[in-house]
This record gives structure tokens, C-alpha cells and sequence, in this order.
């Protein structure tokens, strides 16, 4: 069977993300980068196709010369991944659809709400796949908390502490990371709420299978000067009535990239911590406390497909990032099975940005979450 | 030297906290127990003194039967330590005040932030000492924690996140310990705000040296039919603007007595948990961590006098009560040194519940902090 | 019912184990320290004395002093503590158990084999009880341990790991606590192995119920200029098959006081780890791993009665300690339950450290272990 | 610049290294799997092509076929990788040196010393790369902690405690990776002790730079019906006149993959846990503890290179993995920096095991440690 063939948009000289795509795309082995958009500049796209080993011709200068020269090869791409600065995700998307790829699509969706619901609508009509990178839903340990929660292991949940807390962009903001991201131009109206922030809320409402229906949202632009939030409260209500509290901070000096959740029901709790990701702590209402090991055997069989090696070999982030690519090429193959988010986790992600920003500038209370 | 006699009122049979004020008293010799109104029962009280090992004599049935027969000895009582439910507080310290007795009050001040007025007052024109029991200001690494902070450690203070999660009510409440709790006739205004989040706001002030301004409170019963708050989310805001949050709950399952604090300043971080009260992690923006251990070298002078063994060797909740012991001991005997929480500390925390819980109701909003 | 009284025998001004023992004696209100011969120079005795604020007229000069004092009391001592450096403990306990007082010493027993062979039959022929203080046993979940391996939790013992890492003798030994420990004249043959081995020694044989019956030693003294080990490591065979290993040092650059043990059964593990004694994890063949908690709803009831505070409340070494002057109470009023060490512990103790310190000089490789 | 092109040995249906060596060679994108013989037996061998999804002709069902077919084309192998059982590891690398072939070979080199040796001589006389995968030294902080004792962080090395903890092998042996495992005529002399053990050797030499002069060795089959050993305690000397301990078991319930050192010098102290991979902790002799974290700004520039993201991201196995992978590139392609184990490495841990096997089946004490 035939590897898959990605074309990247991005992820050209000095990025972090385009290199952590291509790993996680090819580490099974179901798919291949070959061709890329690495930059709009052609000399650095250029050098891009060069860093990742590629066929020197295609490393395109732009989208249109990529989709024209891939169109007339026999072995020419079979998808995108999008993975430059946000404001690029829609034009990217939308071209790309247009040629007739699929996307799969760094997160989030779009710079904007607006966008995303163009997005929304433009995927809907094309018909074509999408998949969005919310990277730790590829935890194996996380799609077991999934499975558990949904089984009924916590009973009702009722409260859930969801956190992602940083601490680099506590100082000054320098370096090609962190300029554009506190850059309202490129990084939409969302600062930390939008980089790091709708991860915890997709990890929130992709484990407990519940969703927002209400928030209440405090954000600020703690660094003087800074134009984008970079410290974040949120508080939640969840459709079965569940209370949630999101923490996401970008100042929190020492902290590295400490997403984590706690959930806990009526009979039990499940903790989860992104930088300790290979075990899942799990408590009952008799007192009882177990220590799940990603790999062992206690897992159900989604995490134990969303496993390389036996428990006590570390798997972290580029291995749960892959997850998610080999979830998307079942999609791409037509096979079951697909965990990876789609177009509404996008739409719901953007509305969740747009909302806190807005009641957060409002200091609006209490506001109805939609899509 | 002799050591100092204490009259306990509460504590009888079947309590928990009493015991722990009696072992946190004697712990380091400079007190002792010699009598006690251990229940408003005269049997009970009996037993309660026969437990406590005291001189059967000397277990009152009521405040006014250890008050008179005290004064009349030669070795009487020298102060009192109010250990009884929160509805207790006030009438209890009210007499022994009058009858002339200094007082150490279990934690909150009052049931509720009238009495608590009521009671400063009372206190301000006695000119006794009063002090109140909490508890966790009494870690060694946390007095360790609140200098390092007033020395500039992590620069000035922008974010405080203070948790304190505990499960044992998520279920029905049952038991001595559980019942008062969940009875605003025992607990006052406030259920787990009262019992916990009090505790957790108190450590966010004495460590930072700050003073919350302005809060935004959501509380809750989520178990079914209770009548007072069991988890509770309150973001703060503190007189040099800096943000926190503070989270209090009693069912989420599994966590046990879980207070944590983790500080952000300019320019570093501090991290402590109190089910591991021995190490306090310290962050500096230049990247490094550092481990500083209770007990070792790297500790401060206040830090160093507040632990009995080298590190290494765990002290817990027991010995970080009896430092509050220790610090009353030398308001009585005049020496210079305390820390113990005072008459301002119980306004502020009954300030808090008060303040919480009707914002609360009203969905107020952020509400100015005033005492 | 009222207190025991303790006559406590070294512990002046400077020791760390003295005030130790008179908190653990304490800390129940079952025991009251009321005498004692704090040092052999009447000076530093009677300042021992002030320090515990003790009756003036109770710190005496000598052994003689205070037994023939004592006795003429009505409510004179009822048994000594002796916690004088090593090469005291024969001699100390010798003239108390002639004066008719039982004894409850520091580990070890005695500075040689000989004398502890010697202090057995004296305590034999004497007919009073005799306790020692192998402070690790008191935990909870020490206790725990050995209730689960007793009843099958792991099956039959295979393996033992048990290690006492210190670092604080890595360099020059200055201090008071220091310069006995590397003194022949004071500690007895063996440094590191006498100091912090037997305690890991007489874990193992305690939690699993197994005794050595065979050894191979590694004893060094590795800083340079010491005539006393500072590192060990003992190979054991215990008398069901069970393999062990032994590893002490005080030359490990940062570790405080690490003592811990895993045990492996043919159907599961236990591990316990002194510096978070609160915590016990079991692990089972089928792949699971369960924490226990101190204080927690798992716990059996020897556990149980060894914990004063609630899951999630820290207690640590003094309370551990505690639980040994709990059992020793008890034994002294005749009470079942106890399960402090005795006269057999100290006799394997003091062969451990014989048998392991010839063993080691002569290079002997496996060596019988005999008492 | 083009990828260099892989064939493999072994790894065909069932074998877990195999895919792993796959994902590890190529993760950076510098090597590309193109071929192998995946299996002796060809149809094996051609699933194993397919689940790999190269090219149907180039999966070979003989050595002999691959190189032969291979130099036919104009874009065949560059190098192999053996992955096979420790029995094939001699033969293999010999055919393929013959054949002109680099070799980057599976621990251990061969099944017996002997074998390592007439295979150390070939690659002598091929005078072709050949590397091997200790894996463990290709951790970051596996890299960061060697360069820190090279640079003098902890002094002249004194104690070494290294232990390599496993417990699947705690019943019986079932399944394609336990059975030969425990079979001598497919693992070689050696159990445990060169199935991990030598991982742990390896990893104490590496990251000290001395060199074992002597060994004591303690190897059993506990589980009964055993041939090869399943339980290894070895004692070492180094060349400093450090002393070490080495604990390799596969018999303990509970334990995965704990590989885990401690190293201990005259002035410091580094810990290092395969299982907490991303995470060193450094002791000082000041009584100070620093935790560095893998990305983080304190590490050197030779770990920094071996990390792919940023800190808080975790890296794991297979990262670490292809750290080795990359290292052999650089070797093929004359750069420097490599880091990768080779013949010499192979020699130390064969003759390792050979003297660990003997020395413990004598009973012989201590035993000179030769190559």
C-alpha cells in the first residue's frame, strides 16, 4: 500500500511547528512529504524543501505554482497540511480545497470567528476532508480518559479543571515564535487564549464529550505593552450542567508547557498531565487510587493502538501528534476509526476564542456560548 | 521556664481538630493542657478530659465553671484555645476575653463577618492576645516561600493561582466531621468557602504580602440537596493589580486535602503543595529550577526555626500547627518573632466568605473587597 | 488514666535525637518526660533540663543520681529512654535495668555484638521490657506493608531492594552529629552500616516477616582520612530463597535521608519511600498499580490506628517515631498490640553490623548470618 | 542533499525493535528504509516489506539476494540495520561487512564474547562504520549529564548506583518477544544480565567516562524452570577507584522500563530516570538541587541538538532512538559529532556479560574486568 503524499504550506526556515508536522505525518510510515509551499518567499521556500530532504523542484514559490505542477504529476501530492501563522490558515485552506485537496490544518481553524464560519461553510461544500491539529487529543492516555469517562468510570461529571500554563512569553517578546503571536495581525483577536487556550478547551469537551454552553471570561495583557491577552481565566458551565474552570497563561514564569485536566464525576476522578503524559491517575468514591501506564495493560483498545512501544518507553508529544495524522489518513483511505478533530471542533475552538475576547473586553458576566 | 497552661473549649469526643490543637500545643514543651469545656455536655466533657489525660477536676461543663474555678488556682489557665464548630467562635471568646483570657481560635474567626466585626471590636478593647489557626501559614516552606517573595525572588507578583481541592463530601455527608459542615445553623454563610477556601486565601495574602482588592466569586452546591457551597471558583484581584485565582472544592473526588500555591512574578515563580509540604520549587525567568528542601541549607533563618529535624525527614501538618503554637507562646510571654494570624486576618477572612458568597447569589460580577 | 513517666538518659544540649525522643514520647499524652541525666557534666545536664523545661530538680549529675532520686518519689520515673551515643547504650541500659527501670534505647542496641549479646541475657534475666527505637517501623504504611506482604498481597517475597542513601558525610565530618558517627570510640565497628544500614536491615526483615540468613559485604570508607565505612552495600539471602539488596551511604551528594524498600513477590510489588511516607504503591501481576494513602479508606487497621490526621494531612518521622512510645505504653501497661523492636531486633542489628563489617574486611563473599 | 538508504535484517511480522528502529532511522528525515530481510522465511519476509510499505522487490528473503540485487541498482543501500535475534547478530553484520556494507547493529554486538571479538576484528579489517544501539545514551540528558561530569559538575566520580528494574518476566515467558529471550540458543550466555543489564553497563561508562576494572557478580534464574538468568546484581570497581552497583532485574512486579542512575561525586550528585526522561537533577555539595529539563535553557549544546522541541514538550524512546540513528549518519557521512556507540563499546558490554555469567556461576568474588 502506497504512502500518502503531503504538500506543506509553511513551516519554512525557523519554524517549529513545520518540522513536528513532518515528523509526526511520516513516523508510521502511512504518509510522505514531497512537495511544499515553504515560505512565500521563494528562496526560503527553497531553502525549506531543502532542510526537509525534498525533491529540490518541488519546493514552490507559491500555492498556485505547487497545485499546478502536483496536478500534472502522476505522483503528485494527495493533501495539504497548513501549518504558517493563522492568518494564512483560511486563504491557504480555501485554495486548497479549491484545487480539490484535503486539509489538514494547524490549529486554530482561522485568525478569526468570521473566518472560521467562511471556512466552515467552504469545507462543507467541497466535501472534501479536514482535520485540525489539536495535538494532545493524540495522547494515548487521553483517548483512554475519553473511553473511560464515556463508559460511565467517573459516573456524571460534574466539575472539570482544565489548565495550560507557560511561562515564556513572561519577558519580552523576541524571536520568530514568539513575534508573531503577539501580533494581532497574525495571530487574530486571541492571544494566549487562542494559541494555547482552545487547546484546554478542546481537551476539556474531547474528554468529557460534553459542551460549552456558557462562559464567564477574564483575560488580560499582563506584559506592559503587550496588544494581545497573555494570561486567561475562564470559567465554564457544560451542558449537563457541569462547572469547568480553563487556566491558560503565557507569564507564568517556569512553566514549560504544562497543560493538564482534572475531571471528576459523581463516583470518581480522572487527572491528566500533558508533561507526564504516560500515566493516567484515576480515583473512585471508595477511596481508591490507580496508576494507568500508557502501554500496559489495563488499557482499552484505543490507547493501545495509540501506542508504538510497551509501557516504560516514554511517547510524547511527536508520537501523539502522529496519532492524529494516521487518523487522518483513515480518513483519507476511507477507514473507520478517526479521532482527529474536524470542522466543527475548528468552529467551536473559534467561537470559544471570540467569545471569551469579547466578554472578557466586556467584562460581560455570564455569556451564552454558540457556534 | 515554665511552660504555659491552656484551657481548650470543644474538642470532645469524636472530634478531629481538637486532638490536633492538643498535640500542636504541647509539641515543642512551651505549652500544656490543664483543663478544657471539651463539650457543652458535662459527661461528655468529663470523657473528653479523661482522653486527654488531664485532671479529671479540671474538665469543665461550661465556660463559666472552668473560668471561676481557674482564677481561683495558683496554677491556672493562662489562655484558651477555641476549638468548637464556627457558631461557638464568638460566644467563646467573648467570655473568656472577659474573664480575661487570651485567646487562639480554630479558624474561621466567627460564622459570620457581623460576628467577626463584633469580636475585633471585643478584642481591640481587651488588649489581649488573639490569634487564629492557619494552619498552613505554620510550613516551614511557606514562611520560607513568603520571604524569598519579600525579597524580591520573583520580582513583583503579577498572577496567583491558589487551589484547594478535596473529595470527601462529593457524596452524601455523613459522620461528626461531615454533618456541621453542610448545616448553616453550624458552619455560617459559607460551606466549603468557609471551611477551606478561607485557608487558601489567607495563603495567598501571607505569602504575596498583598491584599485582594476586588473579587469575582462562583459557588455552588453541587451535591444535591446540600444547603451550603461545596466547590467554589473566585478570581482576585490584589492592590499591585496583579490577578489570581483561587479554587476550593470538596467533591472532587480523590483529591484529599490538596492546598497548593504557585506564584508569578516578574521575574520568577514559586511552587508549593501541601501533601508535599518538605520542597518548595523555585523558577527564575533565566530557565532554572531549584529544589529547596525543608530542613536544608538553602533555607532562610524564619524557615530553618520553624523545622525541628534535617531535612530529609518528613514533618507535616502536625509540627506546621504546632509553629503556631510556638508563635503564640511568644506573644504571651512578649518576645518579638510571631507569625501567627491575627484579629486583622480573621476580618479579612470573614471579609472573603462574606464578600464571596454574596456575589455569589447575586451573580454580582467583580464586587470591591472591603473590610 | 495517667501519664508514664520518662527519665530520659543523654539528649543535652546539641543532640538532635533527644528532643526527638521527647516529642515522640509525648505526642500521645501517654508518656510525660520528667527526669533525666542529659549529660555526664552536671553543667550541660541541668542546661538539658531547663531546654525541656523539665523540674530543675529532676536533671541530674548521673545514672545513680537520679535512680536513687527518683525512687524515693512517689511519683518518680517509670522507665529511662537512653539516647546517648552508641557506646553508651550498654552501660546506660545495664544500670537502669538493674535499678528495676525498663528501657527504651536508640538504635543500635550497642556499640558491638558482644555487648549486645551481653545486654540480652541481662535483659532476659531482668524480665522488663526493653524497646528500640528502629524509627522506620512506626509509619502507617510501613505497618501497611507488612500486613499486605503477610497476607499474600504479593505472594511469596522473591526480591528485596532496600536503600539508605545520605550525602551529608560527603565531606568533612564537622558538627557535633558528625564527629561521633565517624569515631570508633563512639559509634562501635561499624560507621555507615551501624548508623543508617541496620535501620534498612531491620525494615526488610520487619515488612516481610523474613529473616537473612546470609550475606555478602562491601563496606568502604570512601573520603578520605575516615577509619569508619561511609558506604555500603550487602548482599542478602533471606531463609525463604529471597535474594536482597542492601545499599547505605553517607557520601551521596544530595540525598537527605532516602530510605525505601521495593519488595517483589511471584504476583505483585510494594514500594515505599521514607521522604513521602504517606504514599504506598502496590503493584500486581495482572498490571495494575494502586496508591494507598495514609490516613486513606484502604488502609487495615494497624494502619489505621498508626494515623492521627485525615488522608492528605502530611505526617512524617515524628509521628512515626510516636507510634513506637505508643507501642512501648502499651507493652508497659501490659496491652497487646505492640510492635516496637526489641531485645531479638537488636541482637540481628548488632549481628548485621558484625557480621557485615568482618565480612567486607575480610573479602569473604557469602557469609552465614547468625545471631 | 539525499536521504541515505537502509535495508534492514530482521524485524519482520511480530518484532517490536523493528519498528522501531524504522521510525528511529528515519525521523529526521536523514535515512530512508528501502529494503530488507525482514524474515529467513521469504514470505515473512515480503509481509514484513509491505507492513513497512517499501517496495515489494525489494523485500529479499536472503541476505545474499538483498546485496546482491541491491548493488545492481543504481540507488541501493547504503548501510544495514541488524534487528534480529542476539544469534544473528554476528553472522549478519559479518555478511554484510563482506559485502561492503556499514553496519549499525541491535544490542548486544553478538550472542557470546567470542563471537564479539572475531567480529570486532572484521570490522577492524572492513574498516567500515559500524555503530550500536545502546539507546539510552541517545536521551538528551543522558548527553547533558555525561558532559556535566566531563566538565567537572559533581568532581572526581566516587559512587555509581545504576539499576535497570523490569517485571514482565516475573511469570512465565510467553509471546514472540519473552521466549527468546529466555532461550540461550537464541539470546546467548546471558538473560537479563545482556538483555538490560548491559544497557546499564553501557550507560554507567558512558556518562562517566571511566572504565569497570572489576566486577562481583550475583545472577539467578528466580523464576523456576529458568535457564538464563532473570535477576542480576553485580558490584563494580572503576579505573578512579569509584565503586558501583548494578541492578538489572526482569522480575519485578510492576516495574517497566526503570532504567535509572545515580551518579555521586566529591562535590555533586546527578539522577537520571529513563522512565522521567525529560527531567535531570543536579545536586550540589552546598546543599543546593537544581532541575534541568530537556529544551530548557540550561542545557549544554550537545544535548540541546538532541532535542526537537521545546521544553515541556516531552520527548521519549523513539527520539532518543534516533539520536543514535542520526549520529550513525553523521558517521557515514565523515561529519563529526557522533555519538554513537561502536566496536569498542560492543566489546566492553560482551565481555561485560561473559564476565557477569562466569564470575556468578563461580561464585567467585570479585573478578578482574578485561576485553
Amino acid at each position: 500500500m502506497a504512502r500518502l503524499r503531503m504538500g506543506m504550506i509553511g513551516g519554512g526556515p525557523g519554524a517549529f511547528i513545520g518540522p513536528v508536522h513532518r515528523i509526526a505525518a511520516e513516523l508510521d510510515r502511512e504518509i510522505e512529504l514531497v512537495a511544499g509551499v515553504f515560505s512565500s518567499d521563494a528562496d526560503r521556500s527553497r531553502a525549506g524543501g531543502e532542510a526537509y530532504r525534498i525533491d529540490p523542484d518541488r519546493a514552490y514559490p507559491s500555492l498556485d505554482a505547487m497545485f499546478a505542477a502536483e496536478k500534472a504529476r502522476g505522483d503528485g501530492i494527495d493533501f495539504v497540511a497548513i501549518v504558517s501563522p493563522n492568518h494564512h490558515h483560511l486563504p491557504a485552506a480555501k485554495a486548497a480545497l479549491a484545487a480539490g485537496y484535503p486539509v489538514l490544518s494547524d490549529k486554530p481553524m482561522t485568525a478569526t470567528f468570521a473566518e472560521a464560519k467562511e471556512l466552515g461553510e467552504i469545507v462543507g461544500q467541497a466535501g472534501l476532508p479536514y482535520g485540525l491539529s489539536y495535538t494532545y487529543s493524540g495522547y494515548p492516555l487521553v483517548r483512554e480518559a475519553r473511553e473511560r469517562v464515556a463508559a460511565g468510570a467517573i459516573g456524571s461529571v460534574r466539575k472539570v479543571v482544565v489548565e495550560y500554563p507557560q511561562g515564556w512569553l513572561a519577558g519580552e517578546a523576541s524571536g520568530k515564535q514568539a513575534e508573531w503571536r503577539v501580533d494581532p495581525a497574525r495571530s487574530g483577536a486571541g492571544g494566549c487564549i487562542g494559541d494555547i487556550g482552545v487547546h484546554a478547551f478542546h481537551l476539556a469537551e474531547f474528554i468529557t464529550g460534553l459542551r460549552v454552553t456558557e462562559l464567564l471570561a477574564d483575560l488580560a495583557a499582563v506584559v506592559p505593552g503587550r496588544a494581545l491577552d497573555d494570561d486567561c481565566t475562564v470559567l465554564l458551565r457544560f451542558d449537563n450542567g457541569a462547572r469547568g474552570v480553563l487556566l491558560a497563561s503565557q507569564i507564568e514564569v517556569g512553566e514549560l508547557n504544562g497543560l493538564r485536566i482534572r475531571l471528576y464525576g459523581e463516583t470518581g476522578g480522572i487527572v491528566w498531565h500533558q508533561e507526564r503524559p504516560n500515566t493516567l491517575t484515576i480515583h473512585t468514591i471508595d477511596g481508591r487510587t490507580e496508576i494507568v501506564h500508557a502501554g500496559g495493560a489495563a488499557l482499552g483498545p484505543i490507547a493501545q493502538a495509540a501506542t508504538r512501544t510497551p509501557a516504560g518507553h516514554p511517547e510524547g508529544y511527536l508520537e501523539a501528534f502522529a496519532n492524529l495524522y494516521r487518523d487522518f489518513a483513515k480518513q483519507l483511505r476511507g477507514e473507520p476509526g478517526s479521532l482527529i478533530p474536524g470542522i466543527d471542533d475548528g468552529l467551536r475552538g473559534m467561537a470559544f476564542i471570540d467569545t471569551a475576547v469579547r466578554a472578557s473586553a466586556d467584562r460581560a458576566g455570564w455569556t451564552a456560548f454558540t457556534v
